[in-house]
């Protein structure tokens, strides 16, 4: 059979990252095997399916996940819109003389949708190990550069100083805040049978009136996933939440990428990437590629988290198409984002700080940047109106002349009759306007995480 | 001033809704005004604001909430990408003598976030209370329902029997999943001056240590939002958490809407609004208004939480456009959402069941409906390649024939020598093949909501 | 190099079909490589290169071309973020003597953005074929079904009679409208060099005045594609558009899919597809495969073309991370969109339509449905107030009771008194009450396609 | 009745731009009253109306149109899920002898959907207009500078010199395509009756074979509006095609944004816009507002015109829901691209352009910026292998010990023994490498525009 798979060659954010390995075709349909495996298992602690079945079923779905063709797997599902009718009709091939107790009771969504949520839960371990480190990465450049001064900048401009430090404390923040979505949410198993009843599932259960709850909680507790309240075939939250999460943390890992990428423009250069990406025609680039690929991933989960959530507007007990909808979108947020946590643990842990060059920014507006506080000094000793008139004008000249703004206000009667040659020094001191910046860096990197 | 605003007239799920004096111009004018006061009010339990400049601000500014013009007001933000510089110039004319103290050491964007977050809140209150009264009623059909036999449907066709009550209970569960998530929300107040270090306000503070703490909790406490951890000017995650769960929520109602547009289709018929649409052409006309208004924006909200989600790509200390790409959005999804959870009050709380028409639907596929039941009993005692061949052959009789079913298999003799007719019609009766439908209503109705 | 790729197995509405051999990892990489050799052949058409020269790097791309290790080019394409430099690498080590002379004065983007181009060319040529297919079995459906009446239904409910031939036509009408944008668009080739300059291909070039033109005209010539008026690296026009024209044709074949959704619902079964697919659990089960297979693509499309679109937001001369995101985003709705194309021409060659379930479900509304002609007859006889008074009650009548209307009308003496009994069965027939629809069907037919 | 209404507080991109008066409640209440009266006047040529009785419907709905109380109208059509019902009783009442043949034989849809295409036929004129004068601004910036060089830009680093003219001339490539589409766009009138059919239009004609057609005609004339070639209440391609050239409008015009916001930062100081946004507490900012506000616009409508081509998946002959949730949308694309086109005439009007700091900027790279270069006119004199390797490490020196390329070059005997001093100068200059780029801005400023 003939096929052109992807692996990856128009997505580098995630070529060859761990996420490709638990989101691949061979990992879902491990994944179905696994969950077929731990339905027999469940049944078996309830007395539906002998144990040894279970037994022998849970061993050839192993055998079988290092032998399966997901290609021809892939074209039968175009049969039953769903892979897992092919799939069953293999994994019973293989146990023949257990093929009554394999998927037994079940429904294709239960497999589907349970494989779905083990391998988000196998990927979502991955994410949270890469933010884990990115957070610990961007912990420690707050710490280095907690009082490493910068410009702060608003809407493109230099409005007034700030540190490295905070902005770094700013990213972990936002990376703690994904952290904490994708850990609490719950993935849960899929049981519902053919329209949500269990009917089948009960048809073979012992006829104890427990029985349903006990099936459900046997089978989450051989898959490690949680119990739901309801079978959720066509109430798509779980999905949904999943989703929303991983459009959190690709959003967050995406904002450190964009503010890296201004500051390691040609002319600003205060940061660079450890192992800028070359360019065989011009041997002076050194390109940010690693924000690059951050950013073209955190370009596209928030879409295809759209896409997910509208496939939630499922009609009946099983929707024809937005059930589909779903699989591609979902596993591909997963990845990508997947991806660009693997790849920002290299961007920060390998983040070069340039704090001269910071420093050199700060002083090239002339001291325009703490006019802010000029303002807020002035104004009562002069009033309102004429302080802003006068530094409307000063900030004039030293722009338009390229002077420095303390040479021009020391020049300036009507300043030096109120300010002190020396308060106006400390004034001027981008370094002494820093807020409470150092202090919330502290308090942020003692704060407790979760 | 020539205007022509936005009423709801294209947008009937949100048109005099609560949900609208929550949402509007006004209402978020009205709210930076209560940002305004209560910063001012915040600084003076720090002694950074005289007391009684703070209770004239706030008194000014509850005066001014009567007389703002918000078309000027919107059309002044044009100079400055916001609306804030005006609404400032507003009120420091409203108050001459404490013109000082009004926005001290403040920027845009502590105003403009804080006031979102003051509309989210006011917004969510309604919202959450729409959901209630929609869980109470699904709980009520779900109650009332509970054994009312309909059919289950998968891709569009009649899988096995179900109850009116495990969907109404399924339904519910949404409802209960999209609460959860809304109260779990922390809607924090927004304060970080011109870049986020706090500078300006330090500089107007005390000088103690923890002033700016002290003066984050203070600013909490007057607008009643919570204190962040950090400043979030550019770290987006209140904002894109908020939008998310507004979009599971609309998705929640939405798929109610689906459903009801199905069972409502002429010929299905298995329930009705209580006020059906009226048409001027068709007297005949019932149409499901308010599962079509629910639908609308369930079908919007999504993709405009991706715009705002996307806005969490903010370069710098402030984005020059992703933030002002949010306002809109953000809003439209709160009025979407509050429309649609308040017309779903008047959806759940008005549905007419029809248990008979949902008992003839059942019975349509003369049988068929159980075929699954039939499977599984058949397969032990006949062996599983022949039960289905059987059952496949059967099948097709029945529909092709248009006879029942039980008529056909009570003159197959294969049938008959190893079921008895007692046995038969129990296994071809609907209502005795509802799995855990009873039960897991039930357990749903009495499982803890939170 | 352990690898999990995707074939398809989560989108089987393309799994097998002929757009998967066009747009995956190995088309891509060949078509990279078929622009290097055309970029050679164009540059020796100029004599900037040797003739025999470009022919080695020809054969030379095409034998690589069946050995190409993709996944290997995938994780190298992560160290510039783009696949060309390993691409180069490779293409460079194949014909050593002519090293210089390959990719020579050109910039990956050039490469990729016509590459891209060439898989959609090759991927449009696929689609156009099956939307031209499909248009035709939508034409004989509507021909043949010219006079079929069936309910026609707007907000699920049964408004008037329709036909299905008009239905038809309308489908067909959705597809000939997505088959004109696809077929008007320019699909570019792209040249622009290092920063869109055509600097390097200058400085390689003869210096004539017109080279710049003349090095783009054999570009475009040698590859196939149209010559664009400027270098489009941070222009994405061609991109969008090509999504765009990609979003509508998969919405055209989605409304085909959704209504045959509805029409082949247990309840309604006015058409079934030829092939339904079979269920494991339910015996008697046709699912509408074909068609939730369509509906999972177009469920997708438009929110991967708004990532595609807003990656038109591309500061710079190239952008670092917007372009990256275009690619996968691109290809999947390349993809889906031929999937969905290639599954269309299945389900519409094959749709069997039911009349007479047809002609039932009119009438299941006892006359009702041409109320509006009643009352548009009624009304100059009785009066507007009373006509519509009176189409009310008796309608209300004909639903409750379930009789017929014209049972009901024939015994009102109101309506007998201004209407003949011929008169109103003329007016109660639904098949006289079609309006323009079977000369619609007529002219859509024969108008002009383009 | 109180109401909040938006006067684009929270959309200070079309706060009291023209596209605001043509795209509110107000102006779509008179383009419905319009379509209302057009439609009488169409019916009226045809005969199927008294022509005085037509006359007086026109002047009704002038009349009433300046009277209309939108914001009654918007909550009636929540009964309806539509406004018209309530509009057609409004103009009814004010013709009360002419009633009967208001609306004659017509339906909600035809006259919802004909008053968007009124709506966006005069907001495109707008559009178009101000995209004319953006497109003639940036005209005159291409040919000005012409030769002026710049840094090209690529992955945020200095690549290889280009001109403002070149970069000017392709921001208006984009206008320019995206004033194709926009022009391109068919807007027809919307006419179908209840389910499509024109039934009811028909039961009112005068019987002739040719009367559909001919009404069609009739009212395509009487509104302006194209003639579609079927009714499409469900086929929504001229809507989806309408949002995606809104899209790409938007797109061109947020590309501009995004390079002048790059180009604008304090650092690089290559352009300022004419009137730059002040900042209350920083009396030295000059930020860049008018590209803020366009990129504003630009990230939002990509993913409202995604809503809107999902709102193509229409079932049935009218959808309860999936239409409902376009109109909205749609607006909000029309009224954003509107007021980001009106804004980009300022922007592009006013825009400040410094070369002597792009020359500078050029120069901050110590001749690195003609690496490309030298490395393309070294390598047939050294071989690949060793050009590379000495281009690399003297642009490591340059960059590191901030020296001149030329300097270092000029005392690097390797170089100086194959390039005399005065081509090595030539080979320095980044004005003398500069590909086509002015060539190609001749040929973009002539070439035909359509």
């Amino acid at each position: 059979m003939s096929v052109d798979p992807d692996s990856g060659l128009l997505s580098p954010v995630r070529a060859g990252t761990p996420a490709e390995e638990t989101t691949g075709d061979v990992a879902f349909a491990v994944a179905m095997l696994e969950v077929e495996a731990a339905l027999a298992r469940a049944q078996a602690r309830l007395g539906a399916v002998p144990g040894d079945a279970a037994e022998r079923i849970t061993a050839a779905a192993r055998r079988l996940a290092g032998e399966l063709d997901v290609v021809r797997l892939a074209r039968e599902a175009r049969a039953t819109a769903n892979p897992v009718v092919a799939l069953v009709r293999a994994l019973s091939a293989a146990v023949p003389e257990d093929a009554d107790h394999v998927h037994r009771g079940s429904t294709s969504q239960d497999i589907v949708d349970s494989a779905m949520m083990l391998v988000a839960r196998n990927t979502r371990e991955l994410i949270v190990a890469d933010l884990d480190a990115t957070a610990q990465a961007l912990a420690g450049l707050a710490r280095a550069h907690r009082d490493t001064v910068m410009p702060g900048r608003t809407l493109t401009a230099h409005a007034v100083p700030t540190t490295f430090g905070l902005k770094a404390a700013g990213w972990r923040q936002g990376v703690l805040e994904a952290l904490r979505q994708l850990r609490s949410l719950q993935l849960p198993v899929s049981i519902g049978g053919a329209a949500g009843t269990l009917a089948a599932y009960v048809e073979y259960g012992d006829g104890s009136a427990d029985y349903p709850e006990r099936l459900v909680e046997a089978f989450a507790a051989e898959t490690g996933l949680a119990a739901p309240v309801l079978p959720w075939h066509a109430d798509r939250a779980p999905v949904a939440e999943l989703a929303a999460a991983l459009a959190q943390t690709s959003t967050a890992l995406g904002k450190i990428a964009v503010d890296v990428q201004v500051l390691t423009r040609t002319e600003i250069g205060e940061v660079t990437e450890a192992a800028g990406g070359g360019s065989s025609a011009m041997p002076h680039k050194q390109n940010p590629v690693l924000s690059a690929l951050v950013r073209s991933a955190a370009l596209q989960v928030p879409v295809l988290v759209a896409g997910v959530t509208q496939s939630g507007l499922a009609e009946d007990e099983r929707s024809a198409g937005a059930w589909q909808a779903e699989w591609q979108l979902l596993r591909e947020c997963l990845r990508l984002t997947g991806g660009a946590a693997h790849t920002a643990t290299e961007l920060t842990a390998g983040l070069r700080v340039h704090a001269g060059r910071m420093r050199e920014n700060v002083d090239r507006t002339h001291g325009l940047i703490v006019s802010e506080r000029l303002s807020a000094t002035l104004t009562p000793l002069l009033g309102k109106a004429r302080a802003k008139e006068l530094l409307t004008a000063v900030s004039r000249r030293a722009f338009e002349e390229g002077r420095p703004l303390a040479e021009i206000l020391a020049a300036t009667e009507e300043v030096t009759t109120v300010l002190s040659p020396s308060t106006l020094a400390d004034l001027l001191d981008p370094a002494r306007y820093l807020g409470a910046a150092g202090r919330m860096v502290d308090r942020a990197l003692t704060s407790p995480t979760d």
